[in-house]
């Protein structure tokens, strides 16, 4: 998966499927037990990886094409790859990113079409050199889950983009839990906040991290 | 090479190889012929694109790895491609393009290391969907450029790479021009701006633009 001595968390799932509070969940709780954590996330966790962010997600680029918003996930990925959580791994240091490769293929590769193979390509470099120990799916369908958050971000770009493209990006998160049944974890996301912690703290306990 | 009934014309070569001067006496020329024509840049030629063009440029990301450098221009490239520089082809414009996917092979693929397969698979869509009817190469050798010019600008990222990486980028095009030698035009830089630009017109001519 990748050279370092720490283990290299991912999480994924759609939008509103509680991925960031368990992540702040998860940050208390490894603080608490003394684990030595670097938090990341995607697009974005270093200074020019945050400047692509900022072109991805930008409202007035509506215009963007499917391709070229892939290939800027793609170099926002690889420059956190190289500057951050490679030699963070490598430093023993356990590395907690929110999205990762997976939400590309999920997103881009499903929902916006473009296929396994261009994601695959344009993010060789990273699924070669860096891929996670294991990956938290929050498990949520999109009707439930914007049902649960009121609505969408109208100041956000990509969930602004309807039911059907999240759908899409459920349906490929589903085909990626099956393909990398080894690697992806489901975790039922419908459940209540400490129910789904818990859920996550014995997968972290399993891979043998606290 | 793409499927609109334009010409797509193409100017590459190193720091310094007097292109620029080339580009505007070309404005200049197809302005007075009556040529319906768009000129664009890379990195860079739409909104998105500049705004992918200044994260690249800038001097401040230093520590930008060369797999990220080499994704951006890629995204600032489709852009272009799928924005500007195809639906004018398709309407029969004349596109000239500052720098295409031959500088990603010449900087990317050669002088930085990252090797033919991958810049082409980061490129696939601009390859397979948008080439040059004819590439221009303004052959002078680095040394010679920057002596001409007077030394690098060293608000530039790129030019302030080192002669060893502007060698390698000479090596690139060289390697690039015998590859391709039915699109790429090697233009002698050394001559006077008046003699390189005869040389560009008759090669317009031969491709019956002009």
């Amino acid at each position: 998966m990748h050279k370092g001595s720490g283990y290299f968390i991912t999480l994924e799932g759609c939008e509103g499927s509680g991925k960031s509070t368990q992540l702040k969940m998860l940050c208390a709780y490894l603080e608490e037990k003394g684990i030595d954590a670097v938090y990341t996330r995607e697009p974005g966790g270093t200074v020019i990886s945050e400047k692509i962010r900022s072109i991805i997600l930008d409202n007035e680029n509506k215009i963007m094409s499917d391709e070229a918003e892939a290939l800027l996930y793609a170099a926002s990925r690889i420059q956190n790859v190289k500057e951050k959580i490679l030699p963070a791994l490598e430093s023993g240091k356990t590395v907690i990113c929110d999205r990762y490769v997976d939400s590309s293929f999920a997103y881009q590769a499903y929902a916006r079409g473009l296929g396994y193979d261009f994601i695959y390509n344009i993010n060789e470099f990273a699924i070669k050199t860096c891929m996670p120990d294991m990956t938290l799916f929050f498990d949520i369908s999109p009707e439930r889950a914007f049902e649960r958050k009121g609505g969408v971000d109208t100041g956000d770009r990509i969930e602004l983009s309807g039911l059907d493209f999240h759908k899409s990006v459920y349906n490929g998160y589903n085909k990626l839990a099956e393909k990398f049944s080894d690697r992806i974890v489901r975790i039922d996301a419908t459940k209540s906040k400490a129910e789904i912690f818990a859920n996550v703290k014995a997968n972290l306990n399993r891979l043998g991290i606290v």
